[in-house]
């Protein structure tokens, strides 16, 4: 058994490991709510330990708090964000609905570390001056996940886009027989293809960017119910200002803070939107694998990169591994966020009680759809081979270019001619020419794969 | 037994009644999809029908379409605009994933409008001329959610805004305990409270908006699968320019035809905010529902407008039954927000073939949230009354007001005397006075409920 | 303008249409809830009216009505079973969370019918004698459901399976490359492939039986908030035994009218179970879908049934339509589902007030399954046709028949004989001669596609 | 930096940990596959180690595995079903959709294990001999989770169960006002409302139950595509019947392996049961933190037990934490829920390609609810204290109180002094008395609310 030292709280003693830098608050919390095994994600205490060193300078510069605890706090606060203490934040995701918890867990941690010598550090009284849990997690939240979204989501997006890009600008001589409803329709281009998906991305990119500005505005300086009861004044404006500073995000206080303590529809909106990206990674991914299909019996458009063996029974068989492992973790995110949602709709005045279930799966959609997007643009999108025998054969007998005789003869006689074409097995050129007063030159002109896709009405 | 008629198209005779406008493809479809026995919505219909409109005049400009078939098909489309024919549209919600059903439903229907003596206008040849269901349904289904929601929804919105701004503005001398976690915590006045909603509602109405710039980019002139094929290279952009000339809205050809017809993620985005709506809807609703609990057994804060008796078995019950219909709605929204995401993700290659269900959950979930924010501001906010008398009870008893002493004695002092007063079920203020050196003027004036709604710290 | 009749109820008078069977309460909900536009569903109406039928009679046996005004209410309540009056339920499902206003609705109306001479019959205190909505709405919405689903949605299912049946034993001789990760694989007969969808409806059947043990335990009894208050202590158990006798259906009271009332599991497990089943359509749906896919540039492996064209501009294009609108069912039960899960989880106290909307989702989400079962049936399944030139061609070809010498040579071994005939474009079966011991016969027994689809282990 | 071996397998050679028991596809994955850092669930490695343990002896008593081979497969499998190695087992979540990286990765540390002196055991052709990922997996996503609902949940349940029925006794005195819509409506007793959440509680037992009826019917046998090639053809029933002495299960292989493989019907079934028994979580968890809200501005009807300081700020605040957990907790079993529906209406063909999905997401979800049925449990429902003098205060006075007499004087008149007594303030005897023939007498025994929770006619 490791050892334990006594500590107290308001609620009395009990026992701590005595190794801990936490303190009696946090230890109840590990006991309280041995629920999942699983602590808050890493970048949500340093976004809570972002918190304290701002309102340690804040305060400081306000007259409220002495220089020398304002600098021990910063300098313990730095040491959070850097990850040098991680592993002391053991509480469960599932604990407190305020994420109390997980406030006082970095309240106590930095007191304990700030404090030395003579100088004693209170966790409730230094280190939370002109906080109350319920403005620094909802702005916890807001800050780490604006950070993720900035710093690591969106430059895994626009990897992914550039990625697509690069591909589509080498695809663009690759013809192929379009698909709508699965079935053989008009012909168009990988690269207008892949040029589909990188518009998907690039307008991802624009969403994300969109609810950035709502999650930069911050519940700090709202307190315990959004009055800003014990916060100076001037708190939430210099707390915004000194955030920002930090991460070079643009922060703002909220126009209310009732409603971003009461409500969390940032969250909501950033969820809803990384659950938009999902279905954009499966469109590319479930896309990704059926061009796969095959060898043999698939579509067969394309190869990619074998990856490992993958059957432990079919001896050589290669999957799509990299665009399954999407599709699942695009499935956890469309998951991640129907709890997200239960959670939005569970508000009762002045607080929302799911905050710490909110941080967690924001921040675990972030770093799934991060981590994919790098995945699927190396290990898939650069790297995948055409196969383009197997796009070119069935691309001139298709029935469908009759589409191009349209403006010419109507649809009605196109689609006899189709029907024809395609019950008697011909080729639609001979049909056409059977059918039509149109010669082999015209038809050949008219009905050539590669100029249809070029749009325009053929003539 | 309704008189029949014969009709047919490319795939031979069929039955259709006899005074129906539309033709052999609708028919088929009808007897095709005997599924939910719900047809398209109203605005999805007079969508394309304004698409029709515009091609017609589009067309005709280009030298495609002569003038007098042009007129026919733009009075027929504006008659069906306006509503004229809303019966004719008879195709169910479940039919082909394409929408292919409602699209030649419309062309049909303008088709027989327009012609008439001896001019003959195609359904196909000419009331589709340039386009394919595969451009126009996803059109239609942008045009008419755009449409939706800056027409009706939006409005809704400001009103239910201004609604919550006013009755506020005459509340703020109303001060009331808070609740965190549902207990008692620091005075708020229920202006603020009201504000917390007013900003959520405010915020939703950005959100909308910034929909709105993603939903204003069309599909039309991709046609078939993305390309353009078959319409003319200016064609999506004299359509855009149309539509946005009938509809006042600012309408785009998309960056990508191929990411318009393959995927839907603008339609996820706005079902993804519209379901953010819900849950401001359902924030606002349960404080609603709980501030009016009682009359004995409850919160009783306020008193709703009695609008129905409430039971059929307890004698002058009276429900809160506005905010109940509200929450339902906003429930449903939730579920049609869950469908349109499975849809968004199953899109393949060139076409997303869950588009009529998109189309209707969208334009479904906007009817719900506008009719919902109507009767919400009308019939619950603009009319409840203030028990002020309920409210003022346990204001100053409250032992969370030592929050107020924080900053002159320390959190733990502070525990301490809110413990014993808890305990002993004494006035919070006079076991301060006991406890500290303050007198009783300066607890008087630190600890008055209505001077902490204003926040700041106490001195 | 119709014409108008004065009504009053307890709290006042209001105008009716003249020809109205209903009165005031119905009245003001249809002036509360402009809500949708849509009714409850009939089959709910109907159940509560089986329920007014109950009570009459068991009341009348219990002494406490009058066997005149007993058989009036059971006469119009027959009439309402019966679906002569369905215009009469207007109320719209977003109204009252508990109902109160459609059991008030089928109160007025039957009171109405029954009341004729000088029976005076009074929607409370006879047609409702013994009743209230909370025990009466939550019992419509279990009995209706589990009338639907005996009477509509288990025959489609029981249909369903026995078509896939039929259609797998006559496709028991076509042998086809399997698929895994869409990977070719190794080979199955189609029968086998038909007979995985045919043990998923079967379960799916198992599935629906199983919740029909839990929702056929009533709150009938319970009155206003479970005690029984007002209801003579026989009343449940006679009621329970009088709508088993209409029904046929083994109805009980449940054990625990707080449960009933309080909450909505069971309707949450049927809604699950639905959802389940929509799972199993779009794994039916996908497949039929890919099977067709072509015919040219896809798996062409099947041929459905053409039922109408396929595109308003490709001619001849014919497009799955039937397992796309199946798709979309699925695609809106899941999202049906995800309502009745937020409702469920909704429930304070003794009343769950989102009744009506999960009694809507159940059952249009049963409607769904039954029509979207009875069309994939009969216009997919029975009658597609197999293209087996089309799947002959990759069988023997296939490397991973190689699988079949794990036995004799080792899983190492035979990746190496795959990888090497995969590369070369050879027949596995010549790589293999060469590259193992075993003769040319040996290796045609042993690669035999047919007998690989009989499973064992090939020697 | 640790040191490195060099391993080998189909596709070539790679470095691996030295110190790793696991060899190069084991390798190949964790390389492939950084998306979450989170690996299976320990229940599930050791569920395939329990297959890999019967599979030697099933394979053994078949003549087709040595039994030297077999004894060091059994020796090493017990030893990973022990929890001897679960460091061994770092794959990804989000890794190949069969989880062949995971079967594999068993398949190596047992053979690793296994393999000594000159004894060579061979991952593939020993540890994994008839069998392939694709009936290995969905057997032991199957397994594990029957194991856990029966061994983790159900007692769990249980003990749920049992605690509400003692606190439920032990409260059956104790009478309050009921709610309904929030509002006060007819008395019931504590014990009865206990016993709602009772009831819940059992039939969500009910349900686990009948889902485990589909659960225990097993993929294995099926091997690659589920014709059961290259498996004994006595080997699914051996299995079956070698696991359900291993577990105390009832195993069978289920009717289809086709089915098993291509779909996860039984996974989405328990995977609803879950997400049902979620919503009842949300009931009582609400209810627990309405009844314990105030304690002066709430409903104040109990006490929870005190766990935490409530708040950094708001100095002696408790709020109801262990409901709030168990909240969160719901919400997410509803998400991950979603994830698996999402997961299980995407299998094609002969494959189900999110199996590691649903895997984690069920395993995941039946430790949340263990976990919060035991905590709910023993530190909400065991310790909460009743403050009576709250419940009687409003109980004599509530005008609905009335509801009694409706079967004396009529609904309308009864709502008539309902009305009376409310709008002046006075209790509803005194009303009665001017308004009814009933003696004070008659009325105090018919308006006793102790007495009315006992349901009939009051008479």
């Amino acid at each position: 058994m490791s050892q334990q030292r006594i500590e107290r709280d308001s609620m009395g003693e009990l026992e701590v490991p005595a190794s801990a830098l936490y303190g009696a608050q946090t230890q109840r919390a590990v006991n309280n709510f041995p629920v999942s095994g699983e602590a808050m994600p890493a970048a949500f205490i340093h976004a809570i330990a972002r918190i304290k060193l701002a309102a340690a300078r804040v305060n400081r510069d306000l007259g409220l708090l002495d220089a020398e605890r304002a600098a021990a706090i910063v300098t313990a606060a730095e040491a959070v964000i850097a990850g040098d203490h991680d592993g002391q934040f053991p509480v469960d995701v599932f604990q407190t609905g305020s994420g109390t918890s997980s406030n006082m867990n970095v309240n106590e941690v930095i007191a304990t570390l700030a404090s030395h010598g003579d100088l004693q550090v209170s966790p409730n009284d230094h280190v939370n001056m002109g906080q109350s849990s319920n403005d620094v997690v909802p702005t916890a939240l807001h800050l780490s996940a604006a950070l993720e979204v900035t710093r690591e989501l969106r430059p895994a997006l626009v990897h992914l886009h550039e990625t697509i890009d690069v591909r589509a600008a080498g695809l663009d001589g690759v013809v192929k027989t379009g698909r709508t409803h699965l079935m053989d329709a008009m012909p168009l281009r990988m690269s207008q293809e892949l040029g589909g998906w990188s518009s998907q991305v690039g307008q991802a990119i624009e969403r994300f960017d969109s609810a950035m500005v709502r999650l930069c505005r911050l519940a700090q300086g709202g307190t315990a119910v959004g009055t800003g009861i014990n916060a100076h004044p001037e708190f939430a404006e210099r707390m915004a200002r000194d955030l920002s500073e930090q991460t070079g995000l643009a922060l703002s206080p909220n126009d209310s803070f009732f409603a971003s303590l009461g409500a969390q529809d940032a969250a909501v909106e950033l969820s809803g939107q990384l659950r938009g990206f999902a279905c954009v990674i499966m469109k590319i991914a479930n896309d990704l694998r059926w061009m796969n299909s095959g060898p043999l019996a698939g579509l067969g458009e394309i190869e990619l990169e074998a990856l490992q063996p993958g059957s432990s029974i079919m001896p050589g068989k290669v999957n799509p591994v990299i665009p399954e492992s999407a599709a699942q973790a695009a499935a956890q995110v469309i998951g991640l966020d129907t709890a997200v949602t239960v959670a939005g709709q569970s508000g009762n005045f002045q607080l929302n009680v799911m905050l710490p279930l909110v941080a967690h799966n924001l921040l675990t959609a972030i770093t799934l759809m991060r981590n994919t997007a790098w995945l699927l643009a190396d290990r898939a999108i650069a790297t995948f081979q055409v196969r383009e025998e197997h796009l070119s054969g069935p691309l001139s007998r298709n029935p469908i270019l009759v589409t191009a005789l349209n403006s010419v003869i109507g649809y009605d006689a196109a689609a006899a001619i189709a029907k024809k074409a395609y019950q008697a097995g011909r080729p639609i050129i001979e049909v056409a020419e059977e059918e039509t007063d149109l010669s082999r030159e015209e038809l050949e002109r008219l009905l050539d794969p590669a100029a249809l896709t070029r749009g325009g009405i053929p003539e």
